[in-house]
């Protein structure tokens, strides 16, 4: 058996071996480069526009400016289509625009022989511009005499719910009642591969884009919009990809190198973004501002929790109030059993657009409510753990929110689980009296609760094909795509539990290409192993049959005393008994002049059901006063996310979503001048991404429920790893200072302006 | 609906834009190139091999030579697997050999960084020779004390069979005996596009390979054996292919680029054949030597044909036997109440070494048959047409070599309506008078029976997957491969027949991905639109149930009451009221939350009939004595190919083929010193191969039988042209001159010999 097991990645070896072909690694003979021509200022529109000069550079091949696009605006966000148009994502975008919104604002495109001459030319195209106030904090952005930015205004949507009971009513019960304002930082992804994609055409009808992308049927369909091209004769093709985060659930680029080689006459244009181009003009994660209340009694029962969020998300909407809407949910999950307000508002600001990053709003949400229960915990004087532990979600609770009953709630389980791991309690009375000095010390908690998947905001698709391959191996067609999270590896060991065909012969095809792959939406909302997992499942279940009644027509003994072992169809009440091997029996079915065929197993499905996870972080750290610098001595990620498919890829999940957090907590903020819209900060020196040395030894455990609506148990794993660490280390941090930071990140520059604020040096 | 008519080419724009790309116009980066070193005698054995010098040439990365290379013997022939060993390919190939067979024969390999370093190194690498007698006629090849050019001996195979009788009885009962030599030559079949080939691994344990191949699955079944690497981790892709016809029918060098990437870790390694190589060193039609007995009662019925044939297949197997053994069985279809004897043997020799070649030996016993048969006729003083109509089958005749009824025959409707068309009773008349003087004139006609597909020789697996796509169009999914022969239109034709859908809506995905595609052996055969047209209506019968069964469940219609016209669901009885558009309703099964899913049908399917077709060729030529030159005046061929899916490109293939077999008639030759066993003539400017200034207008016709066996009627075409055409203008010269050919080419080399000894001149 496979699951639960840690078996090598399916593609540990191509990766570490460099063999691994990316996007970059493909090309067409002929391929031109195409560099964008960027906005120097952040808002206003532009008067004119001169390429000559650009265009007289030898190798420039076509230069496109925002004349030259189609004028039907699209939306970006990586989502199916909505059958529901009310609920369609917002369409702002050109393919170029002659509108700048944020410094660096696509208003034209040199293609050209190679980059180099291609940034050239582009450098020579002369702009000039129409200058109008860059609105970036909420305040300008929502202040009664702004600028539109957008013609519809400068919110993207609101939206309000009150669950769980009355607000004025628990306000009533509660005791104590405390009111913070906490806000989270603009950040970037950063993943290793910047955006990249070329297409080409073989005939005048169709288009083939190489993307690296995490939605490849999403972005087919996108760019068919974009630039109005039937979608059925485009088709992409996703490599491996180096890294998204949700960056590249977003269709950012397809569209552009789609309408180039079309108005190109099929030639093949790549565009390769830059580092700095990727931070600053792609897509970042939405800054949040929230004002939270919250009432507890006097014994430490949460009555209600009233969040109001703003959140931002830049030039353009992107995934947009989409974020703000699902990073609110969560805590009706968390906390079902009290009353819970949730106002959120998305806004434009001239700055870079945001999308979705990593739990998609969560991190935000969650770290205004854990530093409002944290903060509540503390006035109360009861223990913050204890308060959770009083407060948290129990399996059978519904979710007020949708009434949805939490058929597994393993939150309790972790907080116990981690309490004991990280000995809280004991490290409680050792930092006692470290709370004075220089250095002083303090311990954190914080809880999560996420989603598997996206039903029913949207549709939740997932297709599955297996083929029995002529040498008795199994290859495993899915849309779903691996980006680097391990979903080929999770799906191999899933096809393989349940055909009981050996791990190592089923092989996942991990290159998805629109033409051939069963269609699938892609990878976000950490849905593979649960969404995709169920129509592995039934595709194995087909399988399986199939081969056991090949099994009995060419052996004559009844399928039903026949199972699968391995490379072998063997007796059930024998299994060292061989009755034939695969291999056999796959070469009989391709070969045999009269009977037989290719044996394989597809379903196509929709999952109805969305299980919600959980888990907590405890930290441990150390506060250097002077320094304002934080050390963290001990950090643990305990996870309920069903059963563990792969516990060696669970845990690299978990490592890299708290080093994420944890980069988000103490160092990155992607930095914006309010005046001029200008971005400070755009590279991987100034732009403080923490290494290697500033991340603690990882610790992570999982509590494993069975979540009975999953094939195999799961629940997700791929996002929520990134939610807690920042409000634990925040939390830790007030324990030891007695400093209550309210925004991310609490660099030392950022606490230095707390410490002092309240007298600590 | 589709079927019958001319639609355009689904290649067409890609084609004649030149956007359409091939395996040169992809690349991965850091490709290397491989050259091979080949032998510069054609029969010895290389007793040292000196790399040295050619290793110290800058940009030279490996150098392997027969020392390095797996000792496994493997078959190159493009068959599916064979379950009965017995009946499987002749395994006397290595990757490299230090056994010399012919003058080219592979040695080593180097690999460098451009193909220009790799030819460079190659000339310094130094080979010394044992050298041998070299064996090129049957006589010398044959005779007692000849050395065993393989192991096994000269012989490849050989078979004999008499049906419909015994000879000894007929030949009392004949008249007239006669008895005749005939012999074709070697020819090669000059597809545009070279032999070409790149690999690459992605992990350590898979290899892809990107080749101009007409069979990418069996291309990955023989690299599998000749590198033993297992077929499950090698995949195959075929983009657009610049022709085949055969010679792509063979494994040439797909497993050489796999083991040169395989043994550079995955080093993207490509092999791009000169015209020169590609000519000399990879495939050519074998050549033929019969000797013919035929006898006939006095009123022309045909009592028995008596052949005895060599056929030659080179240096190495290849196809082999299979060829002579295939040639052999048309004539029991043709002449189905003769008594027929047909005794083959295939023998290696110190040449280049043949494979398959369009129709696949026929057009070599053929010629032999319709030689003897017009001589009978002539002898006979019969009508040579009256003759053939006389003794051809008729729909009901029994195949007397396989005992099975011929359902449909068209071949006496060829006959007449080519005697209509040709006008060659006129014609006849008009020349009696013209066979003296310098330029004489005749009429030449000449039969041809061909076989759709290999069964029961071989498995005829076919698949087909259908998806529709989310505007409504459909993608089809076939392994059988598109070469050039249009049968990605014909499947596209009849998709659209069968589902109801716009044809222009129907989309065949042209690059095979054995990763991908359904299971297919490939376009070899003739058997594309017979074989796996059956996979292509059993899958649209499926898509068309499914997508009305789709129907019925959104819009509460009765699925019965429903039927698809063009990109509608409609009523029936009203097919111009729209239920709802294909694009309405495949939005719904992708994209409703609770509904649906991708909605696809596929077939894998085994062919266990086999229907031969029929045709012949009328021609009508003028001789110049002086100049032995023949000028065609007009040449038609006639096809029983059952129903016609696409007159346009039914016409091409028939153009094509008739081409192919006017160069082989009076042009072309490969030639090959009888001492040395060197080749004269490895290029396109001294092998004759006919331009379109030496073609003459091309007509063409077709008697539609409807085949019962066949899902759309349809029987082989794709080689069936390429038959009769050199038979019949052999005949015409002999009936213009009185000289009677007995070899290919008849060019004025050849006819000035036999117009000599003849006292023409």
């Amino acid at each position: 058996m496979s699951i639960g097991k840690a078996v090598e990645r399916k593609d540990a070896l191509a990766k570490v071996s460099g063999r691994a072909k990316f996007t970059e690694d493909f090309a067409v003979k002929g391929l031109k480069h195409a560099v964008y021509v960027r906005s120097t200022i952040a808002h206003g529109r532009v008067t004119a526009i001169d390429t000559q000069k650009a265009r007289k550079i030898p190798g420039v091949r076509a230069i496109f400016t925002y004349e030259d696009v189609p004028q039907n605006l699209f939306a970006t966000a990586g989502h199916p289509y909505a059958m529901d148009r009310a609920a369609a994502d917002v369409a702002d975008r050109l393919l170029l625009t002659r509108n700048v919104r944020l410094e660096g604002d696509e208003i034209a495109i040199v293609v050209a022989d190679t980059e180099l001459i291609a940034r050239q030319a582009a450098a020579l195209v002369e702009v000039e511009y129409e200058t109008y106030t860059v609105l970036v904090t909420p305040e300008a952005v929502l202040s009664a005499d702004a600028r539109k930015i957008h013609p519809g205004g400068n919110i993207v949507g609101a939206h309000s719910y009150e669950v769980g009971g009355e607000i004025k009513v628990a306000e009533k019960e509660a005791e104590i009642v405390l009111e913070g304002e906490y806000s989270t930082s603009m950040v970037q992804h950063c993943h290793l591969e910047n955006h990249i994609a070329y297409a080409y055409m073989e005939d005048s009808g169709n288009i083939v884009i190489v993307s690296s992308t995490q939605i490849p049927h999403i972005a087919r369909r996108i760019t068919s919009e974009a630039i109005d091209f039937p979608v059925g004769n485009i088709k992409v093709v996703k490599p491996y990809i180096g890294g998204g985060f949700g960056a590249k659930q977003d269709v950012v680029i397809e569209p552009m190198v789609a309408f180039l080689t079309w108005k190109m006459n099929g030639t093949p244009v790549q565009i390769n973004l830059t580092r700095e181009e990727t931070i600053a003009t792609t897509r970042t994660r939405h800054p949040f501002y929230g004002k939270a209340r919250g009432g507890i009694s006097g014994d430490g029962e949460l009555k209600f929790l009233d969040l109001d969020v703003i959140s931002v998300t830049g030039a353009y909407a992107s995934h947009g109030h989409a974020i703000a809407f699902a990073g609110g949910s969560k805590t009706c999950t968390m906390y079902p059993r009290s009353v819970i307000r949730y106002n959120a508002k998305t806004i434009y600001a001239n700055m870079p657009c945001a999308g979705a990053m990593r739990a998609y709003g969560t991190p935000q949400v969650v770290f205004i409510t854990e530093c409002l229960m944290e903060d509540m915990a503390r006035k109360a004087e009861i223990d913050p753990l204890e308060f959770r532990l009083r407060n948290v979600g129990l399996p059978g609770d519904t979710n007020p929110y949708n009434k949805q009953k939490i058929l597994t709630h393993g939150l309790k389980e972790c907080l116990e689980k981690g309490r004991e791991l990280f000995d809280w309690d004991g490290k409680k009375k050792a930092y006692a009296d470290k709370k004075t000095g220089s250095l002083r010390s303090g311990i954190g908690v914080a809880c999560f609760s996420y989603a598997s998947g996206t039903y029913p905001g949207n549709v939740e698709i997932a297709s599955c094909r297996l083929v029995l391959n002529p040498d008795g191996s199994v290859h495993v067609h899915v849309g779903a795509t691996e980006i680097g999270q391990g979903s080929d590896t999770a799906f191999a060991q899933m096809a393989a539990e349940t055909t009981g065909i050996d791990y190592v012969n089923v092989k996942v095809i991990s290159t998805q290409d629109t033409d051939y792959t069963p269609f699938d939406t892609g990878a976000y909302a950490s849905r593979q192993t649960y969404v995709n997992g169920q129509a592995v499942y039934k595709a194995a279940v087909g399988l399986r049959e199939k081969i056991l009644t090949y099994a009995e027509l060419i052996t004559g003994q009844a399928k039903e005393v026949l199972t699968i072992a391995g490379d072998r169809v063997v007796y059930c009440a024998q299994p060292e008994k061989t009755v034939l091997t695969l291999r056999d029996l796959a070469t009989d079915s391709y070969y045999h002049k009269n009977r037989g065929g290719q044996i394989t197993s597809e379903v196509s499905f929709k999952t109805q059901t969305n299980a919600p996870s959980f888990g907590c972080t405890f930290v441990d750290v150390d506060v250097d006063i002077e320094l304002c610098k934080v050390y963290i001595k001990k950090i643990i990620n305990i996870h309920d996310s069903g059963k563990i498919i792969n516990p060696m890829t669970a845990k690299g999940q978990v490592h890299g979503g708290m080093f994420m957090s944890i980069g988000a907590a103490l160092f990155e903020e992607l930095l914006v001048d309010e005046v001029s819209g200008r971005i400070y900060n755009n590279n991987l020196l100034d732009y403080k991404f923490p290494t290697i040395t500033d991340t603690p030894d990882l610790g992570c455990a999982f509590v494993e429920t069975d979540e009975p609506t999953s094939s195999y148990g799961v629940k997700s794993l791929g996002e929520p790893p990134t939610i807690s660490p920042a409000p634990a280390i925040r939390n830790a941090i007030r324990d030891a200072t007695g400093v209550a930071p309210d925004r991310l990140p609490m660099s030392p520059k950022s606490l230095f302006v707390q410490f002092k604020q309240a007298g600590l040096i």
